[in-house]
């Protein structure tokens, strides 16, 4: 037989966890394996919220097992390493994002696209290497392979720079890969949440000329004074989206919620791209002739790899991007999810998980 | 009043063309304009048959007036040429594929990209730059701006390249624009007809390695042994879909009939690619998660712009590659439309339109 979450390994956790579909979180002792050689062990410090969270705790993808302990936007401090730990010592700053092993074997480990790789081990929920569950960042402390572990930049805030593992790189790689951060570049974000936000500072730190598209007219002040982007379209306004036409290279679209990609395309100059990173579960109308008159393209795009989380990271830095969040106890996370699906939320919620979890 | 396509301009033409949606095209006589200082005016020696030609004699994309005289794959020899024509002489062999002019002032012809051009003139049933209606190659004779007009390479034979003006350069430019031009890269070709075998014949000149996917197991044999496809799917065999998962770096996909994407997308490795080049009229169910996981995309690709198409003819004639043919006398062309809806015929009909379009 199994052993239980909380015997399994040498080592005591605690954090929060979902026991069923409710998705409700309440606290969970649990057990994470000894350092092993090339292992990172560190404390928690904060961890944002991220949507993919509320997914998973409502098996809402319908790949959960139960108890579930979320969280992919980890930002800590190094206590112990393993003895064949090359880049981190005690006392370091580190982040851990989506994911913490690969196969490091086939195409996309060789090229730094571990998040590509089809035997990639998220951060929660998943089975690692040893056969054990992986237990996610609403928690004390993690313990990961050194290669997934992130160096933290001296001058990036713990707090509001812990959204960047997830929804920073989310946005920061398709922007990169396709080729929509140069300067002068026309690029359309829409949605104004988590993801939206992040992806309006990184475009704008690139130099582009950003468009945000929401159905929500009263965000224009946040994105245009707030944020800094150049215009505001609301996306239900069939004679804003017109006036739009072919005018933008590419489009970075966040939203999970069902909506029609056709006004979205027709934004798009030729060869535009319009890149999916929300995951609406309704399949989208596709029409051929949308694409085939302009050479233009939809594709999608998960997180980075961690060489390039790391570039993101070390950007951020530079350009002083961070998430807007509002900090949070950690016994306030299932009133953040209740928040968070209405939307109201600025962006982000980030768990002080090292001020609020107390030991059980 | 507008004058009648006979008596609109000065010098007299005749060909075949349709006059309501039943498509049955029938002689027409008509006029085409006197040279202009960069027009050049040539005898149509050979038009091949597109399966656009159907649609648009049938309206079936809504866009048709009648009458009109379709054929955009038109290879002939001139006999005349304007005042300041630079590239081509009375007696040389020419070509003119679907485009016949364009706005010469946008983003895309500044990349000669002439196909993406928001005013492109299409070769047949468009408005020309004088306000009159353009007619294609069922006829006796063309003339053209030079720019429009390409170069037939000396080895290339005309009747079976004539087709490589529209299937030739529509399968050659995804090939070449999304990086399926290389040595052993992986690629997908749906659909074995006009555009299928044009695309098969391109891709193994490049040296990929290519998968011919149909729905008609009985079409194994001319792939792979006529077309020399390195591996043949009956695409509605799972298992046999299920055996190609994530092994293709691209695919074309040249069906215009209804047909599931999905299987294709996964067929696709990470960062591959699938290029819709046929436009079926439904719509295509997309579900975000098949993109996303992978980095993948769904591109369209229209024809190439005129410097595109001439490296294509000439890259034909160097590697030999033109159509297989069926090369018919004009008054056949119903017959042949209706066989070509049947997909029953390998895999081009080329009208021998100089030795049987007769005088009215």
């Amino acid at each position: 037989m199994a052993k239980s979450p909380e015997s399994e390994h040498p080592i005591k956790a605690y954090g929060y966890a979902a026991r069923d579909t409710s998705g409700v979180l309440s606290p969970l002792t649990f057990s994470r394996r000894a350092t092993g050689d090339k292992d990172v062990r560190f404390k928690v410090l904060y961890c944002g919220i991220c949507h993919s969270d509320l997914h998973f705790i409502k098996n809402e993808w319908g790949v959960t097992t139960y108890p579930i302990t979320p969280g992919h936007e980890i930002v800590g401090i190094v206590t112990e390493v393993g003895s064949k730990v090359e880049k981190f010592k005690v006392g370091d700053k580190v982040g851990v994002g989506c994911i913490v092993g690969s196969c490091n074997s086939c195409e996309s480990c060789a090229k730094d696209l571990e998040s590509y790789c089809p035997k990639q081990i998220l951060t929660y929920g998943y089975i690692d290497h040893d056969g054990t569950r992986t237990y996610g960042g609403y928690s004390d402390h993690m313990v990961a392979d050194e290669h997934f572990v992130l160096r933290w930049p001296e001058n990036l805030p713990l707090d509001s720079g812990a959204p960047l593992l997830c929804a920073g790189i989310t946005t920061y790689s398709p922007l990169r890969h396709f080729g929509l951060d140069k300067p002068g570049v026309k690029v359309g974000v829409v949605g104004l949440g988590g993801l939206g936000h992040a992806a309006v500072k990184f475009a704008k730190a690139f130099g582009a000329e950003v468009t945000v598209f929401s159905t929500t007219p009263a965000k224009k002040q946040e994105a245009v004074e707030g944020l800094k982007a150049d215009h505001f379209i609301v996306s239900k306004d069939q004679k804003q989206m017109q006036s739009a036409a072919s005018t933008l290279d590419g489009i970075i679209d966040t939203v999970s919620a069902s909506h029609s990609i056709a006004p979205l395309l027709n934004a798009l100059k030729p060869d535009g791209k319009l890149v999916l990173v929300g995951a609406p579960e309704k399949s989208f109308d596709l029409a051929a002739f949308s694409l085939i008159t302009g050479r233009k393209m939809v594709a999608g795009s998960a997180t980075g790899g961690l060489k390039e989380t790391q570039e993101m990271l070390d950007f951020a830095a530079k350009h002083g991007i961070t998430a807007d969040i509002e900090l949070i106890p950690i016994d306030y996370v299932n009133t953040a999810m209740g928040r968070m699906l209405k939307s109201d939320v600025k962006y982000r919620f980030v768990i002080d998980v090292a001020n609020s979890l107390k030991a059980p």
